[in-house]
C-alpha cells in the first residue's frame, strides 16, 4: 500500500475508533452532548458535555463498552438528508445544532454505527470489529471551539493502530515518555518548580535545575564570544511607544501584557529583545567596516499564553531567549546566515541532539520589503543549505510578513519533535527604526538584520534536554557530578581529602558522611542520577583508590583515584556526552 | 580649635556665602523671589525664581558682583521683629512669606549685610570680606520644598572654604570627578545607554560594558558557589497577592509600579526578590540538618525612582541585584553574618577598594520581632564585627522595622564614599510567610533570614567602578586587554598569529589592521584606556618579540612574546589589579 493510503487508512480507524467511543459514551450517560471527535496523529478524542465530571477511573468502563460494541461488529452507514431533518435528528443536541447552522449548507451527510447517529462527513471503516488495537488514554477539559467564554466539555483521548503490535510499541513509548516528563522529574530531582499561586507559567530555578542553566549559559556565552558576537544586556521594560514604533503594539498585542504607568505613562513589559538592540545600534554612526555587528543576549521576555496551554517548562509566560540580532549589509547575508547555521548545528551536536529536521519558510501573500529583498534573501537561506548539505523541507508562502526563514525541530530520544533553533531575516524592524549603515559610497544605506536563537529559550531547551537525558544530564552538565561515600567513619578523613581535591578543580562533588548504610546511599545517587559513585573502604583507602559505580549500574571497579579524576576532569571539559 | 569649633565656622562662612551670593542676584534681577540658601557639604546653595532660567555662562556675573559685595567689606546685622513686621518686610516674597507662615511663631529673626535682608536663625560672620575662598559651581532646577506640583526654582550651587588652598585643592578634586564621571566614560569608551525615549533610568549595557559586568558576574557567580551558596533563577513578575503576603504592597507601594493584568488578575513587576526564594525554600520540608541554605540570585528589580533622582547608573529604575537569602537557625546567625561580612571584604578587596565605613544600625522604635530576637541579632552582628576586628560606627534605632543590619561604604579613588554591600536580618518574612524548619526535637521553628548583598547592584556597583579607575579598568575586567599594532602591512601576518593565540587564551585581543599610522592608533588605545599596546616592527618578527606600551604612557620596550602573553595570562588568571 502507498504511504498515503496507508496514513488515510489509519485516519479512517481512528475516527472510527472515535464514534464508537461516542456511541460507548451515549450508552453510559443518555443525557450525554456531543461536540466533536476527530482523529489526531496517533489516535482521536472526542468532546462531551457529560452530568458529571469524568476521571482516568471511569476509562475502563467505557473501554469495556466499546470492546462490546466492536464485538458486536456493527456496520457503519451513512446518509445525506436535509438541513431540516437534521435540525429534527440533532434537537436536543446543542453543539451539533450550531455546527449545522455554521456549515450554512442545503444538506449534511450522517453516519451511523449501532445506536449513534452523527453529523460526519466520514469516511468510515466498514464496520465495528475492524477498530481492534485501540486504547483510551486520558480525559482533560477543552472549551467548546476553544473558546474561554463556552462550555469547558470533557475530552477523551484514545489511541488506535491497525496492528496490536503497534498499540504495544505505542502504549511503551508513551510510558517511557511518562517517565521522563521534565514536570515529574522537575519534582523529582528538585531541578524547578511552578507557583500557581503567584503565577501560572512563571518558571522558579532550584539550585539543581540553575546549575544545568548556568552551564549551558556559560557555554553560550563563551561559544558566542569566540564567534564573534558580542554579550549585551537591556532593560525588560519600556514605553508603549516604543512597541508602536517597532509595530508589536498593532501586530502583537494579544501576546503582550497590559501596560503599567510610571510618571502618567505607559510602559510595557518586554515580549521581545528587537528594539532594545536597535536602540543599542543606534547610539553611533555605523560604518560598512563595521558591520556585520552581532548583539547577544540572554533576554527574559513575557507574552501571554492562555492558561490551558501552558505545559510545564516546554511553555510558559517567561523565557530566556538565547537570542541575538546580526545587522549586516545585504552582501554578508549569506555568510552571517551559514555562520548561524553552523553554530545552530554544533550547539544541537554538544548536546546530544543528532538528528533534526529543518525548514525553509519563503514569502506569503502578505509581505513588507521588496520581491527582490525577498528573493535575494531566500536565495541566501537556500543557498547555506544547500551548501552545508542539510536535508530540508520548503514550507512555501510560510515565511513572517517581515521576511523569510529557517525553522529547526531537534528529535529527542524517543523521536519527538522539539521547537528550536530558528533564523529569520528581517525587512520590516530595519525599515520602521531607521537602520542604517553608512556605504563605501558615503551614503546611507539600510541594514538588513537577523533574528535568530540556537537553542530557543533556556525553558524549552531545558525541558527538551531533561525529557531527551530522562534527567540523567551528561557529566558536564550534571548538577551533581559525583558523590563520594565512605562506607564507615573511619573513612570520612580520605573522603574528605578527594572531596576538597576533586572541589578545587571545579569538580561538583558531594560526600555522603551520612550513617546509613552504603547501598541505601548507591541508590539515593542513582535515583538523584548522579554520573559517578565513588565508595570508599579500607581497601580504597590502603591503595589510594575509588571503587567506581555508574548511574545505570555499571561497576567500574577499583580506579586509581589520581588517573580517574584527572579523566573526569577531561569529561568535564570536553563536555563529552558519555560517562566512560 | 576643637574639630566641631572648625565645622560650625565653616558652616557659618558658607551660609553667609549663601546670603551674598542672594545679594549678587537681587541686584542684578531685582525681580527675583526667594527660596531657601543653606549651607551644605562643601558648600552652599540658594533658590531663586527668576524672570529667565540660568545657564552657566550667567555665573561669572554673578560671581563678579559677589566679589564686589565682599571687596566692599559689609557687615552682617541681625533683628528680632514680629511676624506682623515680617510679613510686611517680605510682602513682594511668597515663599518667604510661606515660610514664616509654617513657623508658626510669634517672632522671627532677619539678617541684613548691604541691600539684602533675609529670614534667617544665622549665625553668620561679622562681614562679607570673611569669605574669600569661593566659588559657583552649578545651576539645576528644584522643586520648591521638593514637590513635583510646586513651581521649578533655579538652584546656584557654590563651594566656599576658610583657605584659597582648601578651595583649590577641591575644584581639582571635582574636575577629577567631573574627568571620572562614569556618565562622561561611558559614552566616549561606549560602556552604556541610556533612552529617555524609551524610559528614564533604564541601562542598556553596550559590548563593552557588558564584558565588564559579565567578568564580575562570572567571578561573582564561581566565587558564591566556591562558598557555599547555591545560584537559583526566578521571574520578574508576580501576582500582587505575593506582594500583599510579602508586605511589600502595604508599606514599599510607592516604589513599586503600578500593576499589569493577566487573566483578569493583577501582576507587579518585582522590586524585591526575596519572596520568590521563600517560595522555593517553601517547595520542601526543610530539616535542621539542611540549613543553612544560601540562595544567591543575580536579580532584575524594578523600583520607583522619580526621575528628578536618576543619576547615569548610579542611580536608575531597573537594576541588578547580587542578591543572596540564607535560611538559617538562630545558632547559625553569627557564622553565616561572619562569612558575608568576609565575602564582602575579599569582594572589595579583589576590585581594589582597600577601604571602607561599616555601620551597625540597631533596633528601632517600631518593630516587628522580639526583643530577645533583636537582642540575639545585634550581639551577633556586634560580634562579628568586633571578631573580625574592623572599624565601624553604631547608629542607634537605625535597624530597618524587621531586623538591624550591618551597611558598608566603599570609598573610592577621590575619597568619596558609595553605598555599598548590606547585610540585614529579616524577622518579618518569616512570620509572614511561615518560614520553618524542622528541629532536632522534631518540631517546627521559625527560620532566621538573612538579605544581603556584597556588591549593591551591578549597576551602581559598575558605575563606582568606572569612576575609581576612572575607566582603566584592571586587566581582568578590560573589555578589550590588549591591541596587536602592526607598524606596516608586512607586519600583518605576524600580528594575526600572535592574535590567534591570544585568543586561543581566552585573551580579549583586538588587532588594529587599519592602514592609519602607528601613532594614532596608540592614541586611540591609550584614550580606549586599553591596557597593553603590542607594537610589531620588523624587529619584533624578526625576534619573536613586541614591544610593549602600556596605557598611562610607560614604554616597556621589547618583550618576548611567550614569555609576556604568559605574564598577561596569570595577571588576568590572578585578578592583579595591576598591569605590571
Amino acid at each position: 500500500m502507498a504511504k498515503e493510503d496507508k496514513a488515510q487508512k489509519l485516519e479512517t480507524l481512528r475516527h472510527s475508533a472515535s464514534h464508537i467511543m461516542a456511541e460507548a459514551v451515549q450508552s453510559l450517560f443518555p443525557e450525554a452532548k456531543f461536540g466533536i471527535g476527530p482523529a489526531i496523529e496517533d489516535g482521536f478524542y472526542y468532546d462531551f458535555d457529560l452530568p458529571r465530571p469524568l476521571g482516568p477511573e471511569d476509562l475502563p468502563a467505557i473501554e469495556a463498552r466499546m470492546r462490546e460494541i466492536i464485538a458486536a461488529n456493527l456496520p457503519f452507514s451513512n446518509e445525506e438528508i436535509s438541513v431540516k431533518e437534521a435540525y429534527k435528528l440533532f434537537a436536543d443536541q446543542p453543539y451539533k445544532i450550531e455546527l449545522i447552522k455554521d456549515l450554512g449548507v442545503d444538506k449534511v451527510t450522517i453516519y451511523r454505527q449501532g445506536k449513534f447517529t452523527d453529523l460526519c462527513r466520514g469516511p468510515h471503516v466498514k464496520s465495528t470489529d475492524e477498530v481492534k488495537a485501540f486504547k483510551l488514554i486520558s480525559v482533560a477539559g477543552a472549551y467548546w471551539r476553544g473558546d474561554e467564554k463556552r462550555p469547558m466539555l470533557q475530552r477523551i483521548y484514545g489511541v488506535a493502530f491497525t496492528r496490536s503490535v503497534d498499540l504495544d510499541e505505542h502504549l511503551k513509548k508513551l510510558a517511557e515518555a511518562a517517565k521522563r516528563d521534565h514536570r515529574k522529574l522537575g519534582k523529582e530531582l528538585d531541578l524547578f518548580s511552578l507557583h500557581e499561586e503567584a503565577g501560572p507559567g512563571l518558571a522558579y530555578w532550584h539550585p539543581k535545575g540553575a546549575t544545568v542553566r548556568q552551564m549551558i549559559e556559560d557555554f553560550w556565552k563563551a561559544e558566542h564570544r569566540r564567534r564573534g558576537y558580542d554579550i549585551v544586556y537591556s532593560p525588560h521594560i519600556a514605553k508603549v511607544h516604543l512597541w508602536e514604533t517597532s509595530g508589536h503594539w498593532n501586530f502583537y498585542r494579544e501576546n503582550m501584557y497590559s501596560p503599567m504607568e510610571i510618571d502618567e505613562i505607559q510602559y510595557v513589559i518586554k515580549p521581545m529583545n528587537c528594539p532594545f538592540h536597535i536602540l543599542m545600534y543606534k547610539t553611533q554612526l555605523r560604518s560598512y567596516r563595521n558591520l556585520p555587528m552581532r548583539y547577544a543576549e540572554l533576554g527574559t521576555v513575557y507574552r501571554y499564553e492562555r492558561s490551558g496551554v501552558l505545559h510545564g517548562l516546554a511553555r510558559v509566560r517567561g523565557f530566556t531567549q538565547d537570542d541575538a540580532h546580526i545587522f549586516c549589509r545585504p552582501d554578508q547575508l549569506e555568510a552571517e546566515v551559514k555562520d548561524v547555521v553552523e553554530l545552530a548545528q554544533f550547539m544541537m551536536k554538544s548536546f546530544g541532539f543528532d538528528e533534526y529536521e529543518m525548514m525553509l519558510s519563503t514569502r506569503p501573500e502578505k509581505f513588507t520589503g521588496t520581491v527582490e529583498s525577498w528573493d535575494m534573501a531566500t536565495e541566501a537561506l537556500r543557498n547555506v543549505l544547500e551548501r552545508l548539505k542539510v536535508d530540508y523541507k520548503v514550507d512555501p508562502g510560510e515565511g513572517v510578513f517581515y521576511g523569510p526563514k529557517i525553522d529547526i525541530k531537534l528529535k529527542d530520544a524517543l523521536g519527538r519533535l522539539w521547537q528550536g533553533p530558528t533564523i529569520q531575516v528581517d525587512f520590516q524592524l530595519p525599515e520602521r527604526f531607521d537602520v542604517n549603515y553608512v556605504g563605501e559610497d558615503g551614503k546611507e544605506h539600510r541594514s538588513v538584520m537577523i533574528h535568530r536563537t540556537v537553542l530557543g529559550s533556556m525553558e524549552r531547551f531545558f525541558a527538551c534536554l531533561t525529557e531527551h537525558y530522562a534527567g540523567a544530564f551528561p557529566v558536564w552538565l550534571a548538577p551533581v557530578q559525583a558523590v563520594l561515600i565512605p562506607i564507615a567513619d573511619r573513612h570520612l578523613e580520605y573522603a574528605s581529602k578527594l572531596c576538597a581535591d576533586m572541589r578545587s578543580r571545579d569538580i561538583r562533588v558531594h560526600l555522603d558522611d551520612r550513617s546509613e548504610r552504603m547501598n541505601m546511599k548507591i541508590r539515593e545517587a542513582q535515583l538523584n542520577k548522579i554520573p559517578y559513585m565513588l565508595v570508599i573502604g579500607d581497601k580504597e583507602v590502603e591503595n589510594g583508590t575509588v571503587a567506581v559505580r555508574l548511574r545505570n549500574g555499571e561497576d567500574l571497579g577499583s580506579q586509581d583515584f589520581p588517573v580517574f579524576v584527572q579523566r573526569m576532569e577531561s569529561i568535564i571539559k570536553s563536555r563529552e556526552l558519555q560517562e566512560l
